[in-house]
């Protein structure tokens, strides 16, 4: 199935998305905002992962009365990032966006959200998104296709030893509806088969995937094989934090928007949510242990109307594809950092010359 | 089943409560919170209404990692009272209170939250709490029984027409455990049967909740009926807020907590909150609407260790007779209070001069 034109979650229309980040003097985190059109987008969620820190899941059950979400806020910050989605809020309901309450005006903004663990890593512990990261996120958010790698909410992200980032990917399936994702992938598994050197998101990447990040422009699929010496590098970084078998070295999380504009149920968001869970699981190993708390909400828009049975089945499909490549491209978007607390190498700097990307 | 020393939540030793509020000029609202033992509670949830406004609650899943709370926040603001989680959060950090994440003073305060609807009722739909309400509250938290009434997240409470508030109540079990709630009591239902006038709650008080809620000395149960004239006038308030059928007027929500000193898991602390909800549906009526958010958290303290199968099915019992008494409590704690959006009156006003307090 074709991506969409920029092969992204903004593919799916009405759908904005903004970053907002600090990099530097102990910070490395970020918040991300996916914004729905103002009337909102019906919303479910799924939290699989053993270690969630989320804010406005419960209203999403579909036996709970809320249908619509006005915005999503994805954050690093662990519980101290939670404090984004409240400046995400503020500025919607300032705008009037919101659950209408009766006079005009008098709205509650809907702002579901998510957090990642990073604490540390830029060198300060408490150096954390508080709700003005959330309030530039959402004023940075525009129509344009999302910076990918180590930007907004993935910008303290790593993933088994290696650095991790946001990802976003999009599919267009045959009745021409669209499923997008955006995530931000923070793990204790790793993204990389330990014996192939290879992303386990690979074998889904589509030639469109290795676009717009910066990678060489002959690179083709498969992506090349990592030298010998590169791989047991990146095999030892996989131990040192715990990937591949053993105590995680630390907490991490991966977290993501699901979207589409079919008109779903808020059952059928989270159902869809759930299928992009699965998404995760081919992409990242192990993935939902007790020291990730991956989430995923799910955004339907609605402007193509009701799925057929047909439909929705691909639907749940391409969720967990497009989770799946948007995981692919975070790791091929994000490039090395070294703080005060260490260094994640790149998917791209740790495989060596075959993958450096034209510069 | 006697009660304990002060009939509140603190009868369970280690917890503490604060309340900070703001009152006039537009303003009508506040905030509560419980807070654990500095090592944490052992926590649960469960969250029945059709409208919540939560945070952190999938973290306390029974198959999710954390197991210790180590505060509650109970706010008004709707949705933008989640805020107010974050000043206690940052604060507990502050102090070195969290889940420990490897070094010292590297630590992440679990702190779920529930909100409640009261936007507007004040005077101006946006005066809500923010963080600095719950830092308040947690720097105003002991371990003296708490204010009732209208105080805290209590402040701009109402139930089914009638002035709605912060409620507590205890129990000691015969092995000497304590079972105790706190309970912010604002509903589309009644807490008042439309027949008789009498608090649905009232079958269930005992001697000891009449105390120190500033009613007559002489008061005894039970409650007198109140005259026909003053039951028809109550009548046509619960009728205008839709309490007694129709839709509601109002968004509405009730939280709480319930505790023990009990050692128990995640999965029975919300088995404990799952039957302080049939505490509320005894109390308010109707409770669990679509309208209504309503959620409990229970926490667990565990000094006095596992109980015995006996035990334990006596404290499912013992939360829901809390929460019921709590809520009668709160009702007859609440006085009238009167702003620019309207006058809620108090059960013991509404009820004429039998239940006036002593002043």
């Amino acid at each position: 199935m074709p991506t969409g034109p920029t092969n992204s979650i903004v593919d799916v229309p009405g759908l904005r998305v903004g970053h907002h980040q600090r990099v530097g003097e102990g910070w490395l985190t970020g918040t991300t905002v996916v914004q729905a059109p103002d009337e909102g987008a019906v919303g479910g969620v799924d939290v699989r992962g053993g270690g969630p820190g989320t804010r406005e899941t419960d209203l999403l059950d579909p036996r709970n009365l809320v249908e619509r979400v006005h915005a999503v806020t994805l954050s690093g910050g662990s519980a101290f990032g939670l404090a984004a989605a409240d400046g995400v809020l503020r500025d919607l309901y300032r705008r009037g966006v919101g659950f209408p309450m009766g006079a005009p005006g008098e709205v509650v903004p809907i702002v579901p959200g998510a957090v990642v663990f990073d604490l540390g890593r830029g060198g300060d512990f408490s150096a954390t998104p508080d709700a003005s990261f959330g309030a530039r996120a959402l004023a940075a958010a525009t129509s344009d296709p999302p910076a990918l790698g180590v930007v907004g909410a993935g910008t303290g992200a790593q993933a088994g030893g290696l650095k991790g980032g946001v990802g976003s990917a999009s599919t267009v399936l045959p009745d021409g509806s669209t499923v997008a994702a955006l995530v931000v992938v923070n793990a204790v598994g790793s993204t990389v088969d330990p014996v192939t050197g290879e992303l386990w998101a690979g074998p889904h990447l589509v030639a469109e995937d290795l676009r717009g990040l910066g990678l060489p422009a002959a690179l083709e699929l498969p992506l090349p094989a990592p030298s010998r010496a590169e791989l047991r590098r990146a095999q030892e970084e996989a131990q040192r934090s715990g990937a591949t078998g053993g105590m995680p070295r630390t907490l991490a999380t991966t977290v993501g928007v699901v979207a589409t504009d079919a008109g779903l149920t808020k059952a059928e968001c989270a159902r869809v949510a759930g299928s992009g869970h699965d998404g995760m699981a081919r992409a990242i190993h192990p993935i939902h242990t007790m020291y990730d708390g991956d989430t995923l909400f799910a955004l339907a828009t609605g402007t193509r109307g009701r799925p057929s049975p047909e439909t929705f089945h691909l639907t749940l499909t391409a969720a967990a594809e497009v989770v799946t490549r948007a995981i692919g491209r975070a790791m091929l978007a994000a490039r090395t950092v070294s703080t005060p607390s260490g260094t994640w190498r790149g998917y791209v700097d740790a495989f060596g010359s075959v993958l450096q990307p034209d510069r």
